[in-house]
Protein backbone atom coordinates (compact mmCIF):
# COMPACT_ATOMS: atom_id res chain seq x y z
CA UNK A 1 0.00 0.00 0.00
CA UNK A 2 1.39 3.34 -0.65
CA UNK A 3 2.67 5.87 2.39
CA UNK A 4 -0.74 8.42 1.95
CA UNK A 5 -0.23 11.48 4.01
CA UNK A 6 -2.67 14.05 4.63
CA UNK A 7 -2.58 17.32 6.05
CA UNK A 8 -5.99 18.96 7.38
CA UNK A 9 -4.99 22.44 8.23
CA UNK A 10 -6.25 25.94 10.08
CA UNK A 11 -6.24 28.67 7.55
CA UNK A 12 -3.00 30.94 8.10
CA UNK A 13 -0.85 28.35 10.09
CA UNK A 14 0.98 26.81 7.35
CA UNK A 15 -0.26 23.37 6.41
CA UNK A 16 0.35 24.23 2.91
CA UNK A 17 3.93 25.13 3.25
CA UNK A 18 4.99 21.91 5.60
CA UNK A 19 2.71 19.65 3.08
CA UNK A 20 4.74 20.82 0.33
CA UNK A 21 7.90 20.77 1.95
CA UNK A 22 7.44 16.96 3.44
CA UNK A 23 6.74 15.74 -0.12
CA UNK A 24 9.75 17.65 -1.25
CA UNK A 25 11.81 16.22 1.85
CA UNK A 26 10.45 12.41 0.89
CA UNK A 27 10.41 13.00 -3.04
CA UNK A 28 6.72 12.05 -3.40
CA UNK A 29 3.54 13.60 -5.18
CA UNK A 30 1.90 16.73 -3.34
CA UNK A 31 -1.77 17.32 -4.15
CA UNK A 32 -3.09 20.74 -3.55
CA UNK A 33 -4.77 23.08 -5.55
CA UNK A 34 -4.00 19.94 -8.64
CA UNK A 35 -7.51 18.52 -7.41
CA UNK A 36 -9.40 21.97 -7.76
CA UNK A 37 -8.22 21.70 -11.44
CA UNK A 38 -8.84 17.94 -12.10
CA UNK A 39 -12.34 18.83 -10.71
CA UNK A 40 -13.09 21.56 -12.74
CA UNK A 41 -11.66 19.74 -16.01
CA UNK A 42 -13.87 16.45 -15.49
CA UNK A 43 -17.32 17.87 -14.29
CA UNK A 44 -16.51 21.39 -17.05
CA UNK A 45 -16.80 23.39 -14.85
CA UNK A 46 -14.89 26.84 -13.82
CA UNK A 47 -11.99 26.32 -11.52
CA UNK A 48 -13.59 29.27 -9.99
CA UNK A 49 -17.00 28.00 -9.60
CA UNK A 50 -15.84 24.46 -8.17
CA UNK A 51 -13.33 26.28 -5.59
CA UNK A 52 -16.68 28.52 -4.99
CA UNK A 53 -18.72 25.24 -4.23
CA UNK A 54 -15.69 23.48 -1.77
CA UNK A 55 -15.03 26.29 0.10
CA UNK A 56 -18.78 27.20 1.03
CA UNK A 57 -21.15 24.53 2.18
CA UNK A 58 -23.00 23.22 -0.80
CA UNK A 59 -26.90 25.00 -0.34
CA UNK A 60 -25.60 28.29 -0.17
CA UNK A 61 -23.73 28.26 -3.51
CA UNK A 62 -25.43 29.96 -6.45
CA UNK A 63 -24.39 28.81 -10.00
CA UNK A 64 -23.74 31.58 -12.71
CA UNK A 65 -21.57 30.65 -15.15
CA UNK A 66 -20.17 27.07 -14.99
CA UNK A 67 -17.29 26.82 -17.26
CA UNK A 68 -18.05 26.60 -20.90
CA UNK A 69 -21.59 25.93 -20.60
CA UNK A 70 -25.01 27.34 -18.45
CA UNK A 71 -26.29 24.68 -15.91
CA UNK A 72 -30.22 24.73 -16.86
CA UNK A 73 -31.22 26.55 -13.43
CA UNK A 74 -33.60 24.43 -12.53
CA UNK A 75 -30.78 21.75 -11.63
CA UNK A 76 -30.35 22.31 -7.82
CA UNK A 77 -27.13 23.24 -6.90
CA UNK A 78 -26.71 20.84 -3.69
CA UNK A 79 -26.85 17.97 -7.01
CA UNK A 80 -23.43 20.04 -8.11
CA UNK A 81 -21.74 20.22 -4.64
CA UNK A 82 -22.51 16.64 -4.33
CA UNK A 83 -21.47 16.14 -8.11
CA UNK A 84 -18.36 17.78 -7.03
CA UNK A 85 -17.44 16.65 -3.71
CA UNK A 86 -18.18 12.42 -5.40
CA UNK A 87 -15.38 13.88 -8.25
CA UNK A 88 -13.40 14.94 -5.57
CA UNK A 89 -13.50 11.67 -3.69
CA UNK A 90 -12.92 9.68 -6.90
CA UNK A 91 -10.05 11.80 -8.13
CA UNK A 92 -8.09 11.76 -4.58
CA UNK A 93 -8.69 7.92 -4.85
CA UNK A 94 -7.05 7.31 -7.50
CA UNK A 95 -3.98 9.79 -6.84
CA UNK A 96 -3.65 7.47 -3.17
CA UNK A 97 -3.65 4.70 -5.32
CA UNK A 98 -1.13 5.82 -7.86
CA UNK A 99 1.87 6.38 -6.08
CA UNK A 100 3.35 7.50 -2.69
CA UNK A 101 1.55 11.24 -1.70
CA UNK A 102 0.50 14.20 0.09
CA UNK A 103 -2.72 15.76 0.06
CA UNK A 104 -3.68 18.77 1.86
CA UNK A 105 -7.01 19.43 2.73
CA UNK A 106 -10.43 18.09 0.81
CA UNK A 107 -11.73 15.64 3.26
CA UNK A 108 -8.45 13.57 2.27
CA UNK A 109 -8.30 11.58 5.71
CA UNK A 110 -11.89 10.57 5.49
CA UNK A 111 -12.01 9.77 1.76
CA UNK A 112 -9.00 7.46 1.97
CA UNK A 113 -9.66 5.97 5.76
CA UNK A 114 -9.93 2.72 4.08
CA UNK A 115 -5.81 3.58 3.07
CA UNK A 116 -5.16 4.11 6.44
CA UNK A 117 -3.62 7.41 5.54
CA UNK A 118 -1.19 9.32 8.27
CA UNK A 119 -3.44 12.22 8.98
CA UNK A 120 -1.30 15.80 9.84
CA UNK A 121 -3.31 18.59 11.14
CA UNK A 122 -1.31 21.95 11.15
CA UNK A 123 -2.59 24.36 13.75
CA UNK A 124 -1.58 27.38 15.10
CA UNK A 125 -2.70 30.45 17.76
CA UNK A 126 -3.89 33.35 15.92
CA UNK A 127 -1.57 36.10 16.24
CA UNK A 128 0.83 34.03 14.58
CA UNK A 129 -1.92 33.09 11.70
CA UNK A 130 -2.25 37.14 11.00
CA UNK A 131 1.55 37.23 11.26
CA UNK A 132 1.96 34.67 8.24
CA UNK A 133 -1.05 35.71 6.26
CA UNK A 134 0.64 39.35 6.80
CA UNK A 135 4.01 38.01 5.33
CA UNK A 136 2.32 36.20 2.48
CA UNK A 137 -0.29 37.93 0.94
CA UNK A 138 1.10 41.18 0.48
CA UNK A 139 -2.85 42.09 -0.94
CA UNK A 140 -4.23 41.42 2.64
CA UNK A 141 -2.45 44.55 4.14
CA UNK A 142 -5.50 46.46 3.86
CA UNK A 143 -6.90 44.61 6.24
CA UNK A 144 -7.37 46.00 9.59
CA UNK A 145 -6.15 43.74 12.24
CA UNK A 146 -10.02 43.15 13.23
CA UNK A 147 -10.93 42.43 9.48
CA UNK A 148 -8.49 40.31 9.59
CA UNK A 149 -8.90 37.95 12.35
CA UNK A 150 -12.80 37.73 10.94
CA UNK A 151 -11.54 36.88 7.36
CA UNK A 152 -8.82 33.93 9.19
CA UNK A 153 -11.79 32.94 11.79
CA UNK A 154 -14.57 33.12 8.27
CA UNK A 155 -12.51 30.79 6.47
CA UNK A 156 -12.19 27.97 9.44
CA UNK A 157 -15.63 28.24 9.81
CA UNK A 158 -16.61 27.73 6.01
CA UNK A 159 -14.19 24.66 5.94
CA UNK A 160 -15.47 23.01 9.63
CA UNK A 161 -19.12 23.43 7.67
CA UNK A 162 -18.01 21.56 4.03
CA UNK A 163 -16.03 19.06 6.55
CA UNK A 164 -18.58 17.99 8.76
CA UNK A 165 -21.35 18.04 5.71
CA UNK A 166 -19.41 15.67 4.41
CA UNK A 167 -17.93 13.41 6.62
CA UNK A 168 -20.08 13.57 9.61
CA UNK A 169 -17.43 14.51 11.61
CA UNK A 170 -16.12 17.91 13.77
CA UNK A 171 -13.49 19.13 11.96
CA UNK A 172 -9.93 19.51 13.74
CA UNK A 173 -11.43 16.97 16.09
CA UNK A 174 -7.59 15.70 17.06
CA UNK A 175 -8.49 12.11 17.59
CA UNK A 176 -9.15 12.29 13.85
CA UNK A 177 -5.67 12.99 13.52
CA UNK A 178 -2.22 10.79 14.34
CA UNK A 179 -0.61 14.08 14.79
CA UNK A 180 -1.19 18.29 15.69
CA UNK A 181 1.36 20.47 15.00
CA UNK A 182 1.10 23.81 16.56
CA UNK A 183 3.58 25.96 14.16
CA UNK A 184 3.20 28.78 16.73
CA UNK A 185 6.61 28.77 17.76
CA UNK A 186 8.38 26.35 15.31
CA UNK A 187 9.73 26.70 12.25
CA UNK A 188 8.23 24.48 9.74
CA UNK A 189 11.23 24.08 7.67
CA UNK A 190 13.12 22.89 10.76
CA UNK A 191 10.86 20.53 12.12
CA UNK A 192 9.90 18.70 8.32
CA UNK A 193 13.50 16.72 8.15
CA UNK A 194 12.70 15.75 11.52
CA UNK A 195 8.96 14.67 11.12
CA UNK A 196 9.93 13.04 7.62
CA UNK A 197 11.23 10.08 9.39
CA UNK A 198 8.09 9.22 10.70
CA UNK A 199 6.67 8.10 7.27
CA UNK B 1 18.24 27.50 29.19
CA UNK B 2 17.81 24.07 29.56
CA UNK B 3 15.75 22.25 27.26
CA UNK B 4 12.89 20.92 29.24
CA UNK B 5 10.37 18.57 27.63
CA UNK B 6 6.87 18.47 29.27
CA UNK B 7 3.79 15.76 28.73
CA UNK B 8 0.30 16.19 29.57
CA UNK B 9 -1.42 13.12 28.57
CA UNK B 10 -5.01 11.17 28.24
CA UNK B 11 -5.00 8.74 31.25
CA UNK B 12 -3.96 5.23 29.14
CA UNK B 13 -2.31 6.94 26.34
CA UNK B 14 1.15 5.85 27.25
CA UNK B 15 2.44 9.35 28.26
CA UNK B 16 4.34 8.17 30.68
CA UNK B 17 6.10 5.54 28.71
CA UNK B 18 6.51 8.20 26.04
CA UNK B 19 8.27 10.52 28.54
CA UNK B 20 10.24 7.82 30.14
CA UNK B 21 11.80 6.67 26.55
CA UNK B 22 11.88 10.11 25.26
CA UNK B 23 14.33 11.17 28.39
CA UNK B 24 16.19 7.89 28.08
CA UNK B 25 17.06 8.63 24.33
CA UNK B 26 18.17 12.34 25.03
CA UNK B 27 20.06 11.29 27.95
CA UNK B 28 18.30 13.56 30.43
CA UNK B 29 16.40 13.73 33.80
CA UNK B 30 12.77 12.39 34.25
CA UNK B 31 10.41 13.63 36.86
CA UNK B 32 6.87 12.08 37.42
CA UNK B 33 6.37 10.73 40.77
CA UNK B 34 9.35 12.21 41.88
CA UNK B 35 7.42 15.12 42.49
CA UNK B 36 5.15 13.58 44.85
CA UNK B 37 7.87 12.43 46.64
CA UNK B 38 9.50 15.47 47.01
CA UNK B 39 5.75 17.24 48.15
CA UNK B 40 5.30 14.55 50.86
CA UNK B 41 8.90 14.81 52.11
CA UNK B 42 8.78 18.80 52.15
CA UNK B 43 5.25 18.79 53.59
CA UNK B 44 5.67 15.87 56.01
CA UNK B 45 2.74 14.75 54.33
CA UNK B 46 2.26 10.99 53.22
CA UNK B 47 3.12 10.56 49.57
CA UNK B 48 -0.58 8.72 49.71
CA UNK B 49 -2.00 11.93 51.06
CA UNK B 50 -0.47 14.32 48.28
CA UNK B 51 -1.42 12.22 45.83
CA UNK B 52 -5.14 12.32 47.21
CA UNK B 53 -4.70 15.72 47.01
CA UNK B 54 -3.22 16.19 43.63
CA UNK B 55 -5.38 13.61 41.94
CA UNK B 56 -8.83 15.64 43.06
CA UNK B 57 -9.87 19.18 42.52
CA UNK B 58 -9.01 20.93 46.01
CA UNK B 59 -12.25 20.73 48.00
CA UNK B 60 -13.05 17.49 47.98
CA UNK B 61 -10.62 16.05 49.45
CA UNK B 62 -11.17 15.37 53.33
CA UNK B 63 -7.90 14.68 55.73
CA UNK B 64 -7.37 12.03 58.48
CA UNK B 65 -3.68 11.23 58.81
CA UNK B 66 -1.52 13.31 57.31
CA UNK B 67 2.46 12.30 57.66
CA UNK B 68 4.01 11.59 60.66
CA UNK B 69 0.74 14.52 62.61
CA UNK B 70 -2.73 15.22 62.48
CA UNK B 71 -3.10 18.80 60.87
CA UNK B 72 -5.63 20.56 63.34
CA UNK B 73 -9.29 20.02 61.70
CA UNK B 74 -9.57 23.84 61.92
CA UNK B 75 -7.18 24.37 59.36
CA UNK B 76 -9.04 24.54 55.70
CA UNK B 77 -8.43 21.55 52.78
CA UNK B 78 -8.33 24.21 50.61
CA UNK B 79 -5.44 25.74 52.39
CA UNK B 80 -3.50 22.48 52.12
CA UNK B 81 -4.20 21.83 48.46
CA UNK B 82 -2.61 24.99 47.87
CA UNK B 83 0.20 24.09 50.10
CA UNK B 84 0.72 20.97 47.97
CA UNK B 85 0.58 23.20 45.10
CA UNK B 86 2.50 25.95 45.68
CA UNK B 87 5.47 23.60 47.12
CA UNK B 88 4.92 21.41 43.94
CA UNK B 89 4.85 24.52 41.33
CA UNK B 90 8.20 25.15 43.88
CA UNK B 91 10.05 21.75 43.06
CA UNK B 92 8.80 21.49 39.48
CA UNK B 93 11.11 24.96 39.07
CA UNK B 94 14.01 23.83 40.64
CA UNK B 95 13.99 20.60 38.41
CA UNK B 96 13.94 22.91 35.31
CA UNK B 97 16.46 25.00 37.04
CA UNK B 98 18.66 22.07 37.44
CA UNK B 99 19.12 20.55 34.46
CA UNK B 100 17.57 19.50 30.95
CA UNK B 101 15.09 17.27 31.79
CA UNK B 102 11.40 15.69 30.51
CA UNK B 103 8.37 16.64 33.39
CA UNK B 104 5.19 14.30 33.08
CA UNK B 105 1.66 15.74 34.40
CA UNK B 106 1.70 18.02 37.42
CA UNK B 107 0.50 21.48 35.25
CA UNK B 108 4.19 21.52 34.35
CA UNK B 109 3.21 22.93 30.85
CA UNK B 110 1.51 25.88 33.24
CA UNK B 111 4.33 26.48 35.98
CA UNK B 112 7.32 26.45 33.57
CA UNK B 113 5.34 28.77 30.93
CA UNK B 114 8.68 31.23 31.76
CA UNK B 115 11.13 28.56 30.08
CA UNK B 116 9.26 28.12 27.05
CA UNK B 117 9.07 23.93 28.11
CA UNK B 118 8.58 22.13 24.32
CA UNK B 119 4.71 20.64 25.43
CA UNK B 120 3.32 17.56 24.27
CA UNK B 121 0.14 16.01 25.30
CA UNK B 122 -0.57 12.35 24.37
CA UNK B 123 -3.86 10.85 23.62
CA UNK B 124 -5.50 7.92 22.19
CA UNK B 125 -9.02 6.76 21.30
CA UNK B 126 -10.76 4.92 24.12
CA UNK B 127 -10.72 1.52 22.76
CA UNK B 128 -6.54 1.40 22.54
CA UNK B 129 -6.87 3.42 25.91
CA UNK B 130 -8.37 0.70 27.42
CA UNK B 131 -6.46 -2.16 25.62
CA UNK B 132 -2.98 -0.45 27.40
CA UNK B 133 -4.86 -0.17 31.34
CA UNK B 134 -5.44 -3.90 30.77
CA UNK B 135 -1.72 -4.97 29.64
CA UNK B 136 0.00 -2.58 32.25
CA UNK B 137 -2.27 -3.37 35.13
CA UNK B 138 -3.48 -7.25 35.21
CA UNK B 139 -5.31 -6.18 38.66
CA UNK B 140 -7.45 -4.09 36.43
CA UNK B 141 -8.84 -7.23 34.35
CA UNK B 142 -11.64 -7.44 36.68
CA UNK B 143 -13.26 -4.63 35.57
CA UNK B 144 -15.52 -4.97 33.00
CA UNK B 145 -15.53 -2.99 29.54
CA UNK B 146 -17.96 -0.36 30.72
CA UNK B 147 -16.10 -0.18 34.67
CA UNK B 148 -12.67 0.38 33.15
CA UNK B 149 -13.78 2.72 30.55
CA UNK B 150 -15.82 4.75 33.62
CA UNK B 151 -12.64 4.63 35.38
CA UNK B 152 -10.62 5.97 32.22
CA UNK B 153 -13.17 9.04 31.94
CA UNK B 154 -13.56 9.53 35.68
CA UNK B 155 -9.31 9.72 36.03
CA UNK B 156 -9.64 12.16 32.75
CA UNK B 157 -12.17 14.65 34.60
CA UNK B 158 -10.21 14.68 37.86
CA UNK B 159 -6.60 15.53 35.89
CA UNK B 160 -9.02 18.56 33.93
CA UNK B 161 -11.09 20.16 36.98
CA UNK B 162 -7.57 19.87 38.84
CA UNK B 163 -5.65 21.63 35.64
CA UNK B 164 -8.65 24.26 34.99
CA UNK B 165 -8.62 25.03 38.64
CA UNK B 166 -5.27 25.57 38.91
CA UNK B 167 -4.14 27.01 35.55
CA UNK B 168 -7.21 28.83 34.33
CA UNK B 169 -7.13 27.02 30.82
CA UNK B 170 -8.67 24.04 29.01
CA UNK B 171 -7.05 20.54 29.90
CA UNK B 172 -5.86 19.20 26.73
CA UNK B 173 -6.43 22.48 24.74
CA UNK B 174 -4.75 21.83 21.89
CA UNK B 175 -3.10 25.73 21.66
CA UNK B 176 -1.61 24.76 25.02
CA UNK B 177 0.71 22.28 23.43
CA UNK B 178 3.40 22.29 20.59
CA UNK B 179 2.90 18.71 19.51
CA UNK B 180 0.00 16.36 20.19
CA UNK B 181 0.66 12.56 19.24
CA UNK B 182 -2.42 10.16 19.16
CA UNK B 183 -0.89 7.06 20.45
CA UNK B 184 -3.72 5.00 18.99
CA UNK B 185 -1.92 3.23 15.68
CA UNK B 186 1.07 4.31 16.75
CA UNK B 187 3.94 2.21 18.26
CA UNK B 188 5.73 4.91 21.15
CA UNK B 189 9.14 3.15 20.99
CA UNK B 190 9.40 4.00 17.54
CA UNK B 191 8.41 7.31 17.34
CA UNK B 192 10.35 8.44 20.27
CA UNK B 193 13.77 7.92 18.34
CA UNK B 194 12.61 10.48 15.76
CA UNK B 195 10.91 12.54 18.24
CA UNK B 196 13.60 13.44 20.30
CA UNK B 197 15.50 14.70 17.26
CA UNK B 198 13.09 18.13 17.55
CA UNK B 199 14.52 18.65 20.71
Amino acid sequence: MNRIITIGREFGSGGREFGRRLSETLGIAYYDQEIISEIAKRTEMSEQYVRSIVEHKPQISFPIHVGRSFYPTAMPVFDQSMTVYQEQSRIITEMAQKSDCVIVGRCADYILKEYEPFRVFIYADLESRMKRCREKAPEEEKMTDKELKQHILGIDRKRAKYYEFYTGHKWGDRLNFDLCINTSRTKIKEIVPVMSKLF
